[in-house]
């Protein structure tokens, strides 16, 4: 189960912060970490803190962007400050360990950097939204106690159904990947301006609106299918070529 | 009531996990730290990994014996790795909290040295063991993590009883009425029959999964709006009239 889950660590600054996060990964039972442009990687400080969990940051991922680490996934989840003003789903550590435990996707838990956290434009590729909750006037977490408390809350969750019957995944046809997506609004933007819905000039906030509709529905491959086909047959019939 | 709560920390030997300690007491909403003989204590590297928790370091008690550090506690929870062969009830973190709460003693966690935690003489004093449910070939986590699981947890517990939400999900505009989708999916028909994606005389099921994907996501009446904003636009364009 916990091998569908991985860690993306975006931009972080202190490669020590990268081995704690392996570490308190592999105390949990995690293996999949994924580095989007690390400050400093590979580093020996990383190797220190890691503790032993080299293995860990042996196979970490390291990518330039934010959609090449989440590509193949199909739920993703980002950390947050409460204060952001993103509608978006906002969810505690446990109900989103419930997310991906009855969802059974390929999921990533996204972590930002240590001084800023994700920006809106990575919030906003984000299906759900969870935040840790601190005190509120000292609410910044150490990044690899970040990672600890998301990766114990995955463990918990594990070892509390390990005896219960296996429920059957609730999607009969596979969700749509972050790839897939993309593709779509992608294709949908492109059909948006030539219908002239959408002014690439005053853009406003139209895609991201359709961003954010889209990846809360959870589209699964067969719609996306069926919204292509529909953007296709728009294509065909306007007049505009 | 996590006033009474306290921090123990026993002989630890990297001055940057008291920081890291303190740190992750602080943004849990924990203040009281107890430091049992420390090897290397006040430090910069304590200063600088509490990343802003000094008071809590300030005012933390530095001790030379665990008895003094428990003194008028009543309840007394100490971590330790699962082999021990101590008879003594053994809690997962959770569990551990939950006594808490219900016990509402003066309490205190004691976590021990980052190579061999707790004597078998420490955790005799303990009335709890705790466990941090590690996996078994790599379990041993980081002492700044540990306090960090169960500072969380409190926090949790804490927050939950206060019967406070630990998240609200807010949504900014508020949703769409079913007569609002109705009407959508109406529009959103004849316009896919007039761009021939859909074929009135063999219809399938494409308006139902339509009506699925859309119901799903819990439209807003900005997101309607906007939808039956772009069907216009395609009207408008489409050569057929």
């Amino acid at each position: 189960m916990q091998n569908k889950v991985r860690i993306v660590l975006v931009n972080t600054s202190h490669p020590g912060n990268i081995g704690a996060a392996a570490r308190a990964m592999k105390n949990m039972g995690l293996a999949d970490l994924y580095l989007v442009a690390p400050k400093q990687y590979p580093s020996p400080e990383a190797v220190s803190r890691a503790a032993g969990a080299t293995d860990i940051l042996d196979n970490a991922v390291v990518v330039d962007s934010l959609e090449e680490a989440l590509a193949d996934c199909q739920l993703v989840i980002g950390t947050s400050a409460r204060e952001r003003h993103i509608p978006c789903p906002l969810v505690d550590p446990r109900q989103a360990v419930d997310l991906v435990f009855e969802e059974q996707l390929e999921t990533a838990f996204v972590f930002g950097r240590e001084d800023r956290g994700l920006t809106n434009e990575e919030l906003q590729r984000c299906h759900y939204h969870v935040h840790i909750p601190s005190v509120e006037d000292f609410s910044s977490l150490n990044l690899g106690a970040a990672v600890q408390v998301i990766a114990y809350e995955l463990r918990m969750k594990g070892l509390l159904i390990a005896d219960a019957p296996v429920v059957a995944p609730k999607w009969d046809v596979p969700a749509a990947t972050v790839e897939q997506l993309d593709f779509f609004l992608e294709h949908l933007e492109k059909v948006l301006t030539k219908t002239e819905f959408l002014d690439p000039k005053a853009p406003r906030k139209v895609m991201t609106r359709f961003r954010r509709l889209y990846q809360r529905a959870q589209l699964d491959q067969q719609e996306v299918g069926m919204l292509r086909g529909m953007l296709t047959a728009v294509e065909k019939c306007t007049k505009v070529d």
